[in-house]
Order: structure tokens, then C-alpha cells, then sequence
């Protein structure tokens, strides 16, 4: 069974098949928020600190931290703010990090004095990368995050995706970093544009869990770019993300209709252990809080258990 | 490519694995109803005219017609009141329909009147039901849904529900009935009460499409029983047996939360073409309307094309 841990100073977590779906915070990140950039520039982490607080309120497994505030130097400003921001974070929060950086130096950086075992996020194809981040990998014994892009960008084929990510799992093993520490993440396209984009996804998952049995990740809410009630998509495509097995994904966990997917996939999933989870988050939810209408039906109201056309009938009951 | 075809006096539906997921309506079923029952007995389909209005408006391909408002010599009442309830809704509403009956003597009466090809609602792999409702199917040329159970009951075993569903396939071609006219239903257990139902129904969703190639369906509300919040562990459960390869369920589709469940997996799932059902649907929809946080992010503030770092960071600059 693969199993990449992960940890904090403090607590350790597991991403695997049989486990909870991982799900890493992405907030903490300048990338596309010209306000947040603006404020780590000055010195100000106040939203870093909010956004911490707030992801691992609503139920975040790990929390991203990235400190990209600019194209401009990144070498030069990037390692020194990585390390700072990420010592905040981990000052505050105990769940596991990721080390989110396009800058070797930076992710090195902040390696040197993470707590725990941070995940390191991430290498991709592209030879340059492979041969300044697995070494990195290897040296402070971390797992990373495999992006199946290289040099000729992000193919349309699935299968040239799924060599891509074979290939890196084989150059991580020459480095002697073991397959259950590469977490694949097969790049998940907009639906909006491509058609395909999902069943694509679904289809890599599969082979990525089956061949080379790896944990996956993705940037979750690619996949619903340009659309329309953005939230809706997200939330279907969680369940079926987890349904082709994929273990973790980098995602807002403040969004409640996406965690409750979440969450309803776990039970599904039989990686919530009698329901726990679930029944004590929702144990006292009204059904009005989810837009559905009023239901009118008494707890108990059909036996769930009889087989034929009574099966499908307490289901009808149980609906009313 | 399987293709199950029903049709109304007017509407022709395709259930199969590149169409829409077919959602059947539940609701025109007294079984657990008792205020539906009593009004049927009277003479009075008030509920059932509202219900059959209200399910095509909800967004329901079909609607399935139950008339079971007694276990008291049904065979003498069912038949009249199953064929003037049917004649009711056809005539009201040009959704396909399901005859759903455990009396032969009402599907047969049912079968008479019927315009177009409606669906029989159902067969078991017990003999005595074989014998009964296969003839019928053949007679009448209609496809009819298969219980995966038999006169020992509900296996808990997946491979015996599944031989028990090869097995009525195997009967059905001895009636003349082919394959792609047997809508298996492998049966759902409540999750809360089997920690397994969900993988097990994943499973049996596999091999039935792959083995025997057919579409499937459920009594979709079944899994959630007995647990709060039973829409959200619906709405979760919707995008799994979907992308497991389901192609139909027996459903309210009056419950907003679910049919955007089956709205968003048919987007991932490929057969809403360009989005356009989602589109349609959701282009006025309010992020607070889901009891989402608002979002503050202008449309088209991340491109959502780029890979690697980028790629994740677009995803999460659109959620901000």
C-alpha cells in the first residue's frame, strides 16, 4: 500500500489510498493576489496568518505555502521571504506544509529549517528541474510533487502525461527517493475548453494508481475555469477524482460546498470510519442550508434495507 | 456502444455511456406515502399530477409510475389503478416512463396502454419473476430493469449480485431480449449501515459495464440512509457511480443539490456538450446561493491553461 508521509513538528499524516483525501490548503499564496503580494513585500503577514488559521479551521490536511511575490529577481528576494513566511505558518498551525516554489533556492531555503517532513512542491519533466530538485529531495529525505509537464509544456495525450510522470518516478528512484514519495500530479485542464479534460484525468488517475502506484495531486479548481458556478463543478469533480483514486489535491478548503464533496466522498470512499466525520459535522445540519427544499419526511421513515422493488421504494420514502 | 432506447408517444430518450445520465423521477410511488395512497384509492391524483409536472420541470428524463398503494390483494387492485395512473401522467407529461409494479398482472395492463417504449420496472433472478416478466418484455419488445438479487435475497457478496445480474441477462436472451434492454440495478446499501456499499457498488459498476456491457441504474438515495445530511452524501455519491460508469438512477429530481450533482458529473463526464445544459443553467447563479463564501475574483483573473506552478496558481487565484 503507498503511504507518503508527511509531518509537522508535531503530527504526522499520511496520504494513501485507504486514507482521508488530503486536502492542502492553497491560500497561502501571492500568486494571482496583487494585495497579499503587496502586503509580504512590506512585511506583513497578517493575511498569511488569517488565511493559515482560517484553511486549517475548515478542515485542511496540510496547508500550501508559497512566497512568489514577484517575477522580477525571484533568486534574489524569494529564498529569504519562503523561509520567513513559512516559519510563520508553521509557528502557528501543526499540520504538514508544502513547499510551493519555482525557485530551487527557495525551496531549498525554506528545507533548512522546516519542521517535520515537508512536502516539496514540485519538480516537473524538464530536465533542469529534475536535476536541481530530486537531489534536494533526496538530501533532506522529502517527498515532492511530480508535475507531468517537461520541456515540450503540458501534452494533450494522456498517455505522453502519464510518461512524463513515469519518468520522473525513475529518475527519483536513481536518486534513491522511492516511488511512494512522488505524488503525480497529471495536470488537470479546463473543461470549459477542452471536453475531454476529465475523462482524461480519470482515465491517468487509474493508470497512475494501478501502474505506478503513486499518490496524486492537482490543482483542483483548473478544472472549472471560465464557467459558470465554478463551486458546482468543483464539487462533482471531487468525488470523482477520489472515485478514480487520486489522494490529495492543492484547494480552498474555506469553500464549504467542495469540502462537504469532500467529506461525502470519504464516507464513500470507506475512508471515514462509521461515518465519524460526517455525522459530527452535520449532525445538526437543516436540510434548507444546502438550497434543497424543506424535507417533510421523519427520521426512519423507510427501512433502507429491503431488496427489490422495496429498496428503491424506501429510497422514494425516504426522499419525500 | 450500449443503447438503451425508451421512448414516450413523442420523446425518444437514449440511456447509454456517452448520453446524459438518465435521471428517473421517483416520486409517482405511494409506497411509504401514505397520504399519496390514501388520495389514489379515492380516485384523487392531484399529488400525482403535481409531482409528475414538478419532476419534468426539475429536470427529470423519465419518471417512474408506481400504483403499490396496498399489500391487500394487489393483483385485483394494482392492475386498474397502475393503468389509470399511467394513462394520467403520458397524457400530461412526454418524459419515457417507467412501469414500476411487483404485480405481473399490472405491468402486463400497463404494457397495454402504454404509448411509446416504456421501460418495465423490474425483474429479480428469483424464477418465479423470470417466468413472469421476461415473456412480457419479449411480447411487448421493452427493456426492463434487473435486480440484482434472487430468492436467497440480497448477497452481500458482489460477485453474487453480480452472477445473479449475468444470470437475468443470460435468461433475458433466451426471451429474445437483448443486453442493451436490461438496465441492471446492482443494488445500494445504506453506507451508514455497510462501510463497504459504496466500494462494493463501484465494483459491480465496473464489471457490469465492461462484462456484460449494461446500462445500470439504482435507487440512488438508498446509500444515504439513516445519516444526517442525506443530501450532501446524495449529491457526493452522484458524480461516483457516474464516473463508475452508471448510466441511470431512480431519483427526486425536485432536490436541487443532487441534480447539480448530476448536471456537473455529466459536464466532467463528457456528454454535456460544450457545457451548455451547466451553462444554461447556472450562468445567473449567485456563489452565495450554494452557501459559499462571496467571491471577490473577477471573471477571467487566471488563465487556467498554464502548467506547472502557474497552472495551480491560476486554480487558486480563481477562488479567492
Amino acid at each position: 500500500m503507498t503511504r507518503t508521509i508527511v509531518a509537522s513538528a508535531t503530527r504526522e499524516v499520511i496520504i494513501g489510498f485507504d486514507q482521508p483525501f488530503c486536502v492542502i490548503g492553497e491560500r497561502i499564496n501571492p500568486t494571482g493576489r496583487k494585495k497579499l503580494a503587496a502586503e509580504m513585500i512590506e512585511g506583513n503577514f497578517d493575511t498569511v496568518i488569517r488565511d493559515a488559521l482560517e484553511q486549517v479551521a475548515a478542515g485542511a490536511t496540510m496547508l500550501d505555502v508559497n512566497a512568489g511575490v514577484t517575477s522580477v529577481n525571484p533568486n534574489e528576494t524569494e529564498p529569504g521571504l519562503l523561509v520567513k513566511t513559512l516559519e510563520i505558518v508553521q509557528g502557528l498551525v501543526d499540520v504538514p506544509l508544502s513547499i510551493d516554489s519555482s525557485v530551487t533556492a527557495a525551496i531549498e531555503a525554506a528545507l533548512k529549517v522546516a519542521k517535520g517532513r515537508p512536502l516539496v512542491n514540485s519538480v516537473t519533466g524538464e530536465e533542469e528541474k529534475l536535476e536541481a530538485i530530486l537531489p534536494l529531495c533526496a538530501k533532506y529525505d522529502v517527498p515532492v510533487v511530480a508535475i507531468s509537464n517537461d520541456e515540450t509544456g503540458i501534452s494533450m495525450d494522456p498517455d505522453v502525461r502519464f510518461a512524463v510522470a513515469k519518468k520522473i518516478v525513475e529518475r527519483a528512484m536513481d536518486h534513491g527517493i522511492k516511488p511512494h514519495d512522488i505524488v503525480v500530479d497529471p495536470l488537470v485542464m479546463p473543461i470549459g475548453a477542452l471536453g475531454d479534460a476529465g475523462r482524461q484525468v480519470f482515465q491517468l488517475l487509474y493508470r497512475l494508481r494501478n501502474e505506478l502506484k503513486v499518490n496524486t495531486t492537482c490543482g483542483l479548481s483548473n478544472i472549472s475555469f471560465g464557467l459558470p458556478h465554478r463551486h458546482g463543478i468543483n464539487a462533482g469533480f471531487i468525488p470523482m477524482v477520489i472515485g478514480a483514486g487520486m489522494t490529495s489535491a492543492i484547494m480552498n478548503p474555506c469553500r464549504p460546498q467542495e469540502m462537504e464533496a469532500v467529506r461525502a466522498a470519504n464516507v464513500l470512499n470507506g475512508t471515514d470510519p462509521n461515518c465519524g466525520t460526517w455525522i459530527m459535522t452535520y449532525r445538526d445540519h437543516k436540510p434548507a442550508d444546502a438550497g434543497a427544499t424543506p424535507s417533510t419526511t421523519p427520521p426512519g421513515a423507510s427501512s433502507g434495507r429491503r431488496g427489490g422493488r422495496a429498496a428503491r421504494a424506501g429510497a422514494g420514502a425516504a426522499t419525500e
